[in-house]
């Protein structure tokens, strides 16, 4: 179970409210790079975790962690948005520049939350919990949590260079570093179980006799193109999990062209694809 | 642009088709680990990329490949729709075992696509573009390629295991060694680029004296348990990225409790939230 | 900030998993009823509360319990899906019923998250935080709640009845408890600032001699039946704000029939809906 | 079934079109707090209505009111959008300001539309379905209503207030009574059948012996802050429904930590998540 | 404005409930066919209609009459699911089919909706309004109607298939005619207005002059294959709008590769992707 | 299988980049009218195909075809997107009117994607698979073509006017006559079956003895206006299939009011709505 305190866990503040970028910041809390994302994916992660206790805690303490960013991020929205226009009087009147202000935000950000912060992206797309990934394969986890945490370190510089607010920098000085920290956490936890040799391929349980390995550790080209094809790391030398050789080929089908059946009388296509007398008629049209 | 050939990439077949089968394979047409993904975040990340130009060539050529997976498992889920009943006759006589069948198979195989396969995951939630991650740092993206195929191959063993068919076993076996070599090519590229040293933190183009680095390396505890915190290879000794020394420490709140303005008359809160009168009475009545 | 303990708020345990209780539970967490929805509302509401500081804290408050309540639930799923099938193996031997209990549950549950829960409701649909609502005006927000706390009990009650397995139904005897006070507490927020009389209408800051008020305590029929119209508290009598009386009459248009302007020509209509030559031709056919 | 009339049910006209106010009207069409929701919402519940007929009828006339309101607001959006650019010819000739204005508009109006309304909200998402709440409950319904129709006043009376038309001051003037009334009606349901002590908790027939009636009427403080608790209506007294007496205690954990059995063979965790082997390695590596 | 009437437009009954074929109807009520759909496209396309009056006209005549029939269906999904089991004693007691009944149908038509509709498909994925096409082009938009009525003829007839219940295939007897009516309907706008040699290409104000016109009658062939190419109607001969000559032609490049420019250097890319030094830093590491 | 050649089909450039033109293009990327949808469409068309062979080829060649157009728009967007705003010291200095450039570009361009495409429309709003049609009937999936290629061409016409960037407009040359060619290919397949008279009604394999022929060719008039009824090609004279005599007649309901069953013990309903008592009590109340 969880408690509060009422306190951030780090300063937010701003010294010139911005209600454009407040909108940017969205970004943070309900984009796919955003908060909501890692909080509740750290924790479906735990709350699903089989086997070693330890990934549980440490997926239920930074999961907690995050429920504080997202917070501060909220907090940082309602801040930038003070001083928001919300009426035609102040279009009309006081402030020449209250119209290109009210233009320039997210008019939801008044219209549906009266001036703070929604649980969307800087776009007004909801967050959608598709976006959790829990496989129940730690390994896999691991990964679509430093992809999360890449993105998000992306996005959270993006936003850092877009302001000049020194308030909103130093939270951005916070948050960065944090996402450095779990950027490591999660590698560190590939490292801790073995590395690629030991850890790779994701699921490494799968016994690869059953894979048809001469495919495992090919590049295939599938360019038409007959300029220098592409070669790198991944083309030759030993495979990083050590099981193979790198080789590169071009892509040619080794299947065939696939035939469906008819469709049955009762799924209601058109009669010329059901009949013979529908193929046939088709046939004649087509050499007319 | 692209060629086609109407031949498949490997061969497809099914000997018992299986309407509950078909829709399981939706999950790795549509769902978010499946094929669609891959390719569409695979093209999206070439056709944008900005740097080197053999990753946008690598990215196209594996982004190619990936049409012709999604292209074998949507035939695979009409071949495994043959036979399916459609109609209530089929229901009442011949085939006993009809409505068991139609029950267990996603109805809208029949339903919508005529006993085809539809570009959703098991559930019938349609895929949604959202999940195509392409942010312009290569080695983020990467990341993201390496989360996408081994939840993808986690999801693909798990597919193989809940089959019998040797023809399914067949085209997954080549499916999963696809899976493992691209796991191997996107985590080539973050080692051609100079592995964690060179890589972390992602972006590695922002300047670390800008992030609060007192913050950078500390795993937080929050949680109030009073046992043994968690320890392991991200407590302690030297960062991934040689730039620090991992450290733990239990959170504590540094910001204050923050507080946000009164809402503005036009803004439509109720009075109370905004007059002072309106936190008198309230507190008054509180008092009663 | 937030904290966690690794101990539940309440015991959650299964004497008998049931893969398919698994799914129904699932319409709790990720359903629109359900506690994801609450959690995140009550954290917005709190996060963008402007006004009294009380009822930023007790939303804080009630929140931080509400993901407990997340974690409840997804311990659960969890346990109702321990000892289901997850191989062919299983299907063809030892247990017979295996088929049924995998056709009865969420494929995806073994797919997607390997034997544990999804941020999704019982038919696999993601939670979307459109959901969430936080308007910035208390009394809309306590209404809001009150509706997803009564959609939520009735959920509980049907949950509750729909399983025999005791600790299930503890489960339930607990959280239904918790939904009985969050509906008395958010209906309480309204009786202290005053119920009917002071809060609505709602916002309560709206100057009434801007409304039409002509038809603000009236019951519109729309019926063309003769009969009897609909009767009851909300046609006679005082209205419950005490500013008017409740009356019925028929609808009837007030406006005229709208005309629209003519497509623009570089707005890519049809010739026939822009020109004037266009709107002859078109008649001169219909006379035809 | 259903008419129509050509007819608008209230006077819409604009004096001064204007894109952006065009797209700020859409919030109140297909946004949550729009009447695209309220209309689905009370059809549904009157097509699903099980028992007392006269709430059938009684929703059914006003669902078929608030088509008309849909009506009136897109014949708004399109009076608006009258004039909008849609030609670079513009941008660059005569007008100087169209290209402030078509940044400001939405330009999917013109786009997708050619200067008509969407059914989506002011950040164009589209309307989605699974905000029309109808339980089967008529108390959780009508708080539903209420939650909608407070949400859905707050939003008219923000969006009279950024306009200075006097055609779209008008119409609101209609609408925002409308709101008021509809208020009003949900909440007469409530107390023509009996009110907080008849109703409460929803649902009223789930009989209460079965739930643990200790956690029934106790406000949980889960706030590590050492200061003064929160106090309010919700903390002392007897309950709303009068069965109960309010109370407030510190929350604490009254379960165990969970524990998940480890993954099945064939569910595909890595295997160090399954074995005893792997246990013990990562329990060694740990040491180290 | 509207109107209503208790009665609905054409009898609805069942002689034998079926709670799964109550999920199926769902696929006509919120499917992308479904009755929803086409309701609000034509309610959209009517208020936002430009040029001639009539359309205006016909389309709120035929909304209007949609909305009937997405009441029969929901009134059809009602009674489908009477008897439906509701609790755990029944399916211990009296009907021993009662599991199997629960597991076959919609659980939520229990769980949310208390055995009534939802405006959702058979997969329980809510109505999404971004299916209503409204362009306002009105050719475009009675294309886009004749899709929606012919895949919701063909839904109708696979739904009419699959009972053998006297009341339902008597209601889609009335249904599958309205459906053949309206697709007659909206083709018969199409030939009012000249058919295909009047109304293509759409839009026809376009200036064709504008167009590359020398690939405007071309089939491609992209294919590798070196069999037969594909012929038909749509190879040779004139042009369905008389205005050219079909022809068939091997699909070329005609563009070069594309080239981006480098990653901003505040765009927080990798370094390597950036600056010259990384470009040879690459290089190198590739010879190596 | 699939090929890619790494030149365009058809020349990209753009002489004055324009971020808020790249947020236009979007909208023909990933709007529903766009070219994600009809690349998908084909492709799922084809691959589920059952009938003539002719046809899947034709599919094929074209959706591999569309494959390419997304590549131009991608390629497109990132060209206009060069130069854009990425940080606040370009705010500051330089460029007086970076404010106003990031101000009307869709800002995610650089937050998310680091100035490229995403797959997503004008707005923001991803593009969502459930936009594919493929429904198994030859017939209904042309209209869905025509209609998709028919709002296509409208999209591309207006996004020609809005630029006067002769790159652009050269790129849509291109692509405006392969929208003439698709339209022309769709509906040729409907000529070449026989058109109107024998595909009408769609599908035509269903006996049309099961339809209630009464309703088969009436324009139903819901409207109460007592004015002239509306006329026109679908109202007199005979059907376009020959089957028929279109007519024209009032709506009348046909059906009775429905009677739902009382809710069951269990489905947690109030009380009020279950039980006789509750009705009477009900009706009592509404007495006084």
């Amino acid at each position: 179970m969880y408690y509060c305190d009422p306190r951030l866990q780090y300063p937010v503040r701003t010294d010139k409210p911005d209600p454009f970028y407040a909108r940017l910041l969205q970004q943070a809390i309900g984009g796919v790079e955003g908060e909501i994302r890692v909080c509740l994916q750290y924790f479906f992660q735990a709350w699903g975790q089989r086997g070693p206790k330890k990934y549980r805690d440490m997926l239920l303490n930074t999961a907690t962690e995050e429920i504080g960013h997202i917070e501060m991020l909220s907090t940082a929205v309602a801040l930038n948005l003070e001083g928001a226009p919300v009426a035609q009087q102040e279009l009309a009147a006081g402030d020449p520049v209250a119209g290109a202000v009210l233009r320039g935000m997210n008019p939801r950000h008044l219209l549906s939350a009266g001036l703070a912060a929604l649980p969307e992206n800087s776009d007004g797309v909801p967050f959608n919990c598709s976006h959790v990934y829990a496989s129940g394969n730690t390994a896999a986890d691991m990964y679509a949590n430093v992809a999360a945490e890449s993105t998000g370190r992306v996005l959270a510089c993006r936003l850092y260079s877009l302001t000049d607010d020194p308030g909103m920098k130093d939270m951005w000085s916070f948050l960065i570093a944090r996402d450095t920290m779990h950027q490591q956490q999660w590698l560190a936890v590939i490292e801790e179980l073995g590395g690629y040799k030991d850890q790779l391929p994701i699921p490494n349980s799968f016994p690869q006799s059953n894979e048809n390995t001469k495919f495992s550790y090919v590049y295939f080209q599938n360019s038409v193109d007959n300029g220098a094809p592409v070669t790198g790391r991944f083309t030759e030398g030993p495979s990083l999990d050590g099981k193979g050789e790198f080789q590169s080929q071009k892509n040619v089908p080794l299947g065939q062209e696939p035939t469906l059946a008819s469709p049955k009388p009762n799924g209601f296509a058109q009669k010329e694809q059901m009949s013979v007398m529908g193929k046939v008629t088709s046939a004649l049209k087509n050499l007319v």
